[in-house]
């Protein structure tokens, strides 16, 4: 892969920004070509229209980066624009991009449910982009280019992966029930008061719960490249029930779920545990630079994973599964971390777009 | 009620002797006779031989008084003794003081299972004592007034009152699935290092879901005063399945449950909230000073219970539950919240026994 | 004391509006009477207008009351009001509350650095109050009861009290240098982003170093009645360094202090533990029931005071001090513990109107 | 440097041996030869022996070697040995690998007071090591090769570096207070329990303010090759007083600090903003691998450095400060941020080696 894409980033001063910054500055071959932010920031250097918050220091090379408008008229020059605007104005801004022929991952929630609009976790069902042309066609007047693609909901994408892998070796599930741990930092910034976390578990992420329950249908689902429809696991319903819960952890989703497979009787553990540490996908045989090198690391240790020792494991890209174990009520029990800044947000925008380029669907 | 009864406390310098300190010292009729602990701290003062980690100061009525070693003979004059005992010296400690004709309530885990023991949570199951007359049978020589009573773990007493409102009111539980995320002070002192989990979710807690999934049973089930045995929910099997999480919260044991009821179709949310609202049992009939006025706080809001705004409701002797919805899966689903230092431990004992003075068993 | 006196509070909904609430509702004299806040809230019943953040449930006495708007006539029938206004707009509503002849006692800083308004810690100078007829006096017209006193930052508040308890007995300070670590409850709610604070610390508070640096000198030093000014230390410039730090801690403000003397040489240590443990002061002797029965207490534990364990000693109307040791630099260094949303705010406002009605001043 | 220098890790299974070993395993001429441990975990592969808590996973090349016991003779083929033995024990071991003639390069603390024995921060006063042909001198029989060299306690370091850019720059200073708000990682593994630090700061670090205080004089102090000893700041006294402080932090210690020079007037707030950004020191010059491309970095953002945000700024080997401005009461007051398991710890020590290695001291 020699060839370079130039790429804008919407929504640049947020946390969710910054961390494609982050990722962008040290790709090998997406460039950041523009950055874009609120009318208040346009015009100033980037250094001084974000509120820096991470670990690492503004990458030099977008240091003293002028800002622009969220204006597609603005990002020319660029084939990708990564978005990480707040839902409250990502839907018209993304519309616009697309209308202009630019191609947007966005890490915002507005389209997840479109049913034109790819809702990928790139570790799984990146096939999805499959309907692009379609999406395409159906505006007024029709693209070439201009596309919507986006992620998960951080919660979502972390369970997603260690489901699709079960499905993929075991057949559908019936039932999956979870309860999440949430670390603050999926909230944005400023997000949580330190008031409401410190000392305290929050349990209510408002409309979390109906997302988790709703994403894994369409990603877990296929797509009928004949019907061009998303089905939804329709195939085979899945029953999923969700409770999620904030918690004072600054970075990494720890989930404990627990499923049902629709084949009796279900996989052993040894068999799960397999299926889970072998697991590939095609964004990894593509040799996507942002893939992980392994998908699912299977834990061992009776504790873990942890969030704090475990969620910047292959940089975030990948996820942990540990506690594999037989359910009294269900079939199998376990518990997942997801680095919901990494391949929880902006990785997964990163590698979908990864992946496109391979396929050359953009 | 206007006799007064001499209590002791055994490991009284612990964390869980602490805090039947602190509720026995102010306490209407249970006055502090004797303090027990280790041969190293016996001979001291109190306030010399506890490293004192209360929000309040160490009661003035006990600061001097000198600490015992925990030999029935050093209790001369007491009629219950409250254990705080580590369960690595709790088995023999509380069996000899069984033997020495005192009644034993016991926060430890040593007896729970022991078929003769009555393991009772007192809003839930308290007519479980009445197997100590045929649990003094059993020794030998046979006993007059010496026992041991045991509570329950505190996770386990949080979930198993709600649960046992509901069924009283709807039938026997066919299902329950829980996912708790519990406080560090329910590990001891020093107990859960600070790099541990500052930041951070430790998704085991050694022992914590077998003794859900088993402790559940005992205490929901009856109680055949024929056969003299503990039914263990026999009638009806009730599956289990408990995901234990440690979290960086000072106090309060928070639980997400599912749960399904053998008859179908199951109570309304409206029904099973007032079920729970209206819930009372013995010991506040009966007039126990340290029961709740209310057993089960129901909340409206979204967002509770919380452990650091509603741990202290009532001073912790009742539970707080919310969000009850419909479950995806099973019935319905909701929030508990048990402060785990009063009900779900010294608390517990103390009203156990107030129970049993009420009722002339001790 | 027997006479009711009918209060106010404004900023009812805030988080210094709801400690005024939890402390106004237990008093024996002050009776609430009137509740106001923003003109969004006002109309609505209490409980629905705020967020309530307290640890114990709103008091049924003001959970239904009508909030209204933060007008004097709004508040007729009152005597008193206690402002927990933002200080945006505490300026304009506190001024014209006092032209309509309401006593105002507030917890905002708007007025604290004006010449005719006491600022009062009330352990400390509540002689200020003199300066009140003088006050009125310049209003134009003249006012008989309308007054405004202010009570002092959280920070300074609870310096204030050990160093006017050693100038009251070894003399005038020379020079204090004091770094606090303070807890995110200063910050009111949403107050500090827990982003910013979880596993960190910020070694900036806007603003608040320059506070406790001129506060002190107003608090600590004299008033004639004969020029009618406060003389800020004037007789003995006393030299301040602060250096002011948000830790997560929820409430609590720890402060590491090292004083010199002008007396040399200085007392010794523990000529100054006594001065400190027999510290008493006027609001005590008048009876306030608000004041702590101990305005100081020492701690001899090598690592006490600590935010923790002692901020609700005396329910957080008293400080508390430890660690009194040499200064290789200056005389001597020590640690003070002050309850920042007690003594260090609404009690604080409470304790002054108390004294303010005991000496017949309102 | 081309040559490979075999090391040996004493301590190895500790949380200061598991960073020796992070850093050693990717270091580009020392190789870890030998890893020694407890006679407890001796005979086991490192991986099992040791509780790895590091948020990387443990280096391949270390997981299955073979653990060794802390003797001599077992770390035939070594050069150098990095220690992070405990204090109980390092005393005796060190020593006994000194007489094997081996190089120990000492994060503990027991040599540090040895008036033979070099205390070494590597950005400040490495030429210290000249006393080492003196220290093997005085050994019976004396030795070649053998030697001790310590690093210093993490706060201590974190403090030295900017104090001995400003001493280089504008000469000894006379006064030094600090308050330090220290990370729970420095009290090592399981160290400090979260009950006593969760919404919490404990004002006593047993010991530390004494440390800061005496060894800051070696560190600044000069050796005289002549006289074979070093001055402890002798021909210019300067008074440092140490107020020292834990606080939830993981890992980075904050320090507010403020000095008087002994010129005055004292240098401008940016002459010594100047002074401290461009301090270079011989480890740099000389191309120490782990040294820091630049050893302080001054923060001009009005609330830096925050350890959370800043801590692992060049990996963090070298020092952040901020907030530089006048005191009232010295000449100017700043804040360090100290990374305490970095440079304040395997860091130092390994620089120093480096060092050592550089000049042909082993």
């Amino acid at each position: 892969m020699t060839r370079t894409v130039n790429v804008g980033v919407l929504g640049a001063t947020g946390t969710v920004g910054q961390r494609f910054i982050v990722l962008l500055s040290s790709h090998p071959y997406f460039k950041i070509h523009a950055l874009g932010a609120s009318s208040r920031s346009a015009g100033q250097k980037y250094r001084e229209a974000t509120r820096w918050k991470q670990p690492v220091p503004i990458p030099e090379s977008v240091s003293d980066v002028i800002v622009r408008e969220c204006k597609a008229s603005e990002f020319e020059g660029c084939d990708i624009v990564f978005s990480g605007l707040d839902s409250d104005v990502a839907g018209d801004i993304e519309k616009a991009f697309r209308a202009a022929e630019l191609a947007v991952f966005s890490n915002a929630g507005n389209y997840r449910r479109d049913p034109t609009v790819p809702l990928c976790v790139p570790l799984v069902n990146p096939s999805h982009l499959e309907i692009l042309p379609h999406q395409r066609s159906l505006q007024s007047p029709p693209l070439k280019k201009g596309c919507i693609v986006t992620n998960a909901n951080c919660s979502t994408t972390g369970l997603s992966i260690p489901l699709h892998a079960l499905e993929k070796a075991f057949g559908p599930l019936e039932t999956v029930m979870v309860t999440t741990m949430q670390a603050i930092s999926g909230a944005g910034y400023p997000g949580v008061s330190s008031l409401d976390i410190l000392d305290n578990v929050v349990p209510l992420i408002g409309g979390e719960e109906e997302k988790m329950e709703w994403e894994l249908s369409k990603i877990l689902g296929g797509y009928s490249s004949k019907s061009k429809q998303f089905d939804l696991h329709a195939t085979s319903p899945m029953k999923v029930s969700a409770m999620c819960n904030r918690v004072p952890v600054l970075d990494g989703h720890l989930e404990c779920a627990s499923v049902r497979f629709i084949q009796q009787p279900p996989p052993s553990i040894e068999e799960i545990k397999k299926a889970l540490s072998s697991f590939t996908c095609e964004a990894q045989t593509l040799g996507c630079p942002s893939a992980p090198k392994q998908a699912i690391y299977v834990h061992e240790e009776p504790d873990r994973p942890q969030p704090r020792l475990d969620r910047y494991f292959q940089n975030g890209s990948g996820v942990n599964v540990g506690r594999i174990r037989p359910c009294p009520v269900l079939d199998v029990k376990f518990v997942v971390l997801v680095n919901n800044v990494s391949i929880g947000a902006a990785t997964s925008s990163i590698i979908n777009a990864e992946y496109a380029v391979a396929k050359n669907i953009i």
